[in-house]
């Protein structure tokens, strides 16, 4: 491994000048903006005291920002994780209370070790399992789910923290007389802002913009008294450098938590990561280096107070709208959070929470992809289906269920559909050596006395009594004048022992009613496994041809003759 | 739905005859004579009084019968079933209170309804997915705990009853001192006049005849006196019709054990049943039918104060061994079991357990299938391991959890398998249309200018990634002298919507690259995919070729011509 391998910034920081300082300024300070108050309302969501999640805002985005792929993603404190940190060891300390904290800062170690673990172990193949359907229903619902948690904000009024679509609706309208309208009037001004700044050129900073018009406009006009909330003052001095204390019980009993979080938050980030990486051409997001990655930025925060992170969902959007170009940017945010633990905090203590969730909606409701569901319902409707799922298991069970249910409904559906494969009876297309499927195109002639079988699929135990099946409902079909079945084989990828065990079973029934079959286009894999289950005897070896066409040669050339004499036997069989 | 459908016993009841009931009989009263003792035993393991063991053995063996296709299985109580059943209500009742029995009870009535709905639902393909390997390993770990618990029969020493084969063994290792030889002769000689009736003819009731040689040496030399335990008495009468009383949080709590008992007891069921039926040609096991009489036999039993039963491993064998060959046989043991509740208790007073012992033993051990391990040794490595995995699991961890594993690692190992399928460069065999994998046939020309890829699987989302670095790799292999990409996709079986995202990518990144991209051989429902996903267009439809050739040729008139102007449309496309 390169030192540029594990260390892709290497790469941005030769070339790094002037196009990119622009971007990564403007994106740095916006998410770092975002990130003071977002990271005190997730560390008070994971149970820890507000100041945790500025810790966990410092030392693991200047790692990430070194060692991991994706040039936008903003590690951090997010919201589903803080939730499963709170889950897993809020049985095992009273939440903010010095043992809790420890806890939650051993945890921050012990995923990052199982994560970097992963990594070493080229295990970052298991997101290829994310379908492209499941991110897309996946990540809207999340969206959804983000963006209407920031509707509090927006209204200025009190409701319930709550993950379920539903629950938020009906609070905000039960709530909706409450509404400060000085509130809503800075949170709808931020969002016509950043839109507006959007569409009259990408590269103006608009969440920052709108950052500044809300402090001002709180402190121009002194909206704090009339309601409006703020971010107030917030704690100062830098986290310390501190050994967590580790013993084996505790290990042990952290272990499931840990392990749901190393999963769950590397499919979050690497899901974010090459949504975005999608829009960007310079660069590539390598899954094993993104588990390193963030592996070492969980173990080096919890070196220094942080508790778990991971490449956050919203700051991600903000920061490539914001016009981040590089991991300068999360350097930038963490700069920041480090002046603003030491000095800044007097210059957001005006900043409405309203225009924060302003910036935040504005972010996740463009990654809402309805435009990929009216695609696939025209496209492929099984993966129509599976988008749809995927979005409401998300909306109602929640983010960590949702994908979940999302891969293994995937899965299942590849499992299912070569349970009951393509089977396609072939005829010869007049005038050449092809064979097509009868019931695709009308002038192919099918003949009476053979019958051509195409399986489209590996050939396992889950679909070899299909197969058997299939073949004997067409030999009664084709009647007493078929003579002899050609199993074209070019499309079968594989073999197991099942199916040898039923290729057997099939072409003793085949012989047992004085029939004939033959084997074309045996493709390499599978003639070895045929050759290694001693099929290739019980068939006799002389029935294996290159192409249908020799194999139907064949059978004319015996029926004419009415002997056995003209063999023609596979000519190369290596 | 026919008659003849449902009830399948209708076939083999119009042509009873001389044949079938010499070994109905003989079998059916050797499985009754089984059931005594086994039924009573598994009901203690159930946490239930022995008579519900009997009770258990009576109406569901009749309906099975009746409903089933298999003509061999025998229903009944069985071991692992009876533990399920003690592990999901012991902790909702006291064992052996009456509570506990009504919830014993009601869990029948619930197994058999879930399982009747599965087979209403025809949820019986999910037993597809036991691959021959995973079967194997199963059958043979569990014919071995089986076999082994019988040891302390044997001997005539009180062991702990153990489901973990090193225990048995440990523990009748330590007790060996203790052996009652005259119940270790006893056995022997059991499995010896089993074994040699079965060789002198198979069609001699051995199994009966160590029953009646059991009893007579017992009574007549009172071997009971010295220590040779047998039957003893048995409580009479039958069982009573009693509607089972149901309350919706009953229910609600033994939902979880019944979905349990349901699906494991029907893979176990269905196991042994084909696993029999491949030695009988005479009839077929369909899933979806079993589902039915098994959900039927325990809903009917559940009226007759009955629990949960299924097919059992070590009496189904027997029954085979004994000469069934219809369902009758089950009717019988079933009238046995009636008449001995009722009248014969005193018969079966002397019945020595070492000889029933004997019975399951020769049994079981022939189930052991060590062949077909050495078979896949030879064969199929990955198979082989499976079945390893799965005999040990089985062995190790428990009847349920190594059926379980077995089955989620061939799944995942199919799954796995087509993440990185295989993926193969053709080359023209000399003076043939036939193109084939360079790396196997050495003699096929394999050009510069040309790169013609075979990719051996469905594409899809968990491979793409994988097909796209494979292209790219042979692209930059095959250097500059490349002009044109033919993608031979006779083996892409499938098409979902994440491929036809990467086949985008794919085609654009050639063409990018001044290079030509031909799809040949694109078959029906990819070419539908294709088509859906507007990938025609973006391809262009000119550059679909029915075969290899016809896209070679087609390069070859344009490159000499050195213009667009010969166009070969695929000829046919519906």
């Amino acid at each position: 491994m390169s030192l540029k391998q594990f260390m892709p910034s290497i790469e941005w920081l030769g070339k790094y000048g002037k196009r990119e300082v622009k971007g990564d300024l403007s994106a740095g300070l916006t998410v770092g903006v975002m990130l003071i108050p977002q990271g005190m309302a997730y560390a008070m969501i994971a149970g820890l005291p507000p100041i945790y999640g500025l810790y966990a805002s410092t030392v693991p985005l200047i790692i990430y920002a070194l060692l991991g792929t994706s040039r936008q993603l903003a590690v951090g404190p997010v919201a589903m994780v803080s939730l499963l940190t709170a889950a897993g060891i809020g049985s095992m300390a009273e939440g903010g209370s010095e043992t809790y904290i420890q806890l939650a800062i051993l945890l921050a170690l012990f995923v990052g070790l199982i994560q970097f673990a992963l990594g070493v172990f080229r295990l970052g193949f298991l997101v290829n399992f994310l379908s492209h359907p499941v991110i897309s229903g996946f990540t809207s619902a999340a969206s959804l789910i983000i963006g209407l948690s920031q509707l509090k904000h927006l209204l200025g009024v009190d409701l319930d923290r709550s993950h379920h679509i539903h629950e938020i609706l009906i609070q905000a309208f039960n709530n909706i007389g409450q509404t400060n309208l000085a509130t809503l009037g800075i949170g709808l001004a931020g969002i016509i802002l950043i839109i507006s700044a959007k569409k009259i050129n990408r590269s103006i900073p608009g969440p920052l913009l709108a950052v500044l018009f809300g402090v001002l406009a709180v402190w121009g006009l002194d909206l704090a008294s009339s309601g409006v909330k703020i971010v107030g003052s917030v704690p100062k001095g830098l986290p310390s450098f501190t050994l967590p204390s580790i013993q084996l019980d505790t290990l042990q009993a952290l272990l499931p938590v840990a392990l749901a979080i190393s999963l769950v938050s590397f499919m979050e980030s690497i899901a974010v990561a090459k949504a975005i990486q999608a829009k960007h051409k310079d660069y590539k997001v390598v899954p094993n280096q993104e588990l390193l990655a963030l592996g070492l930025a969980n173990v080096g925060g919890a070196l220094f107070q942080s508790y778990p992170v991971t490449g956050g969902f919203s700051r991600t959007a903000v920061n490539d709208q914001a016009g981040a170009k590089t991991g300068m940017a999360s350097i930038i945010s963490a700069l920041l959070i480090v002046l603003t633990l030491l000095f800044l905090t007097p210059l957001f203590y005006f900043l409405p929470n309203a225009i924060l969730a302003s910036v935040i909606m504005v972010a996740v409701f463009g990654l809402i992809d309805y435009k990929e569901a009216i695609h696939l319902w025209k496209a492929n409707r099984g993966d129509f289906w599976m988008l749809v799922v995927t979005f409401i298991a998300t909306l109602g069970l929640g983010i960590e269920q949702g994908i979940a249910i999302g891969v293994v409904l995937s899965l299942a559906m590849i499992i299912y559909r070569t349970t009951k494969p393509h089977i396609a009876e072939l005829g010869r297309v007049p005038h050449t050596d092809l064979y097509r499927n009868v019931d695709r195109f009308q002038e192919v002639i099918d003949r009476e006395d053979l019958l051509i079988i195409r399986f489209d699929a590996q050939l396992y135990f889950a679909n070899v009594n299909y197969f058997k099946e299939n073949i004997e409902e067409r030999m009664t079909n084709k009647g007493d004048k078929l003579k002899t079945i050609i199993i074209a084989s070019e499309s079968i990828n594989n073999l197991d022992s099942s199916a040898v065990h039923a290729l057997e079973d099939i072409v003793q029934n085949i012989h047992d009613q004085g029939r004939q079959v033959y084997f074309s286009s045996v493709k390499g894999p599978v003639r070895d496994a045929m050759k290694k289950g001693h099929l290739f005897e019980k068939i006799g070896e002389k029935n294996f041809f290159m192409s249908i066409q020799d194999a139907v040669n064949y059978f004319d050339n015996k029926e004419e003759e009415g002997n056995d004499k003209v063999e023609y036997v596979m000519q190369t069989n290596k």
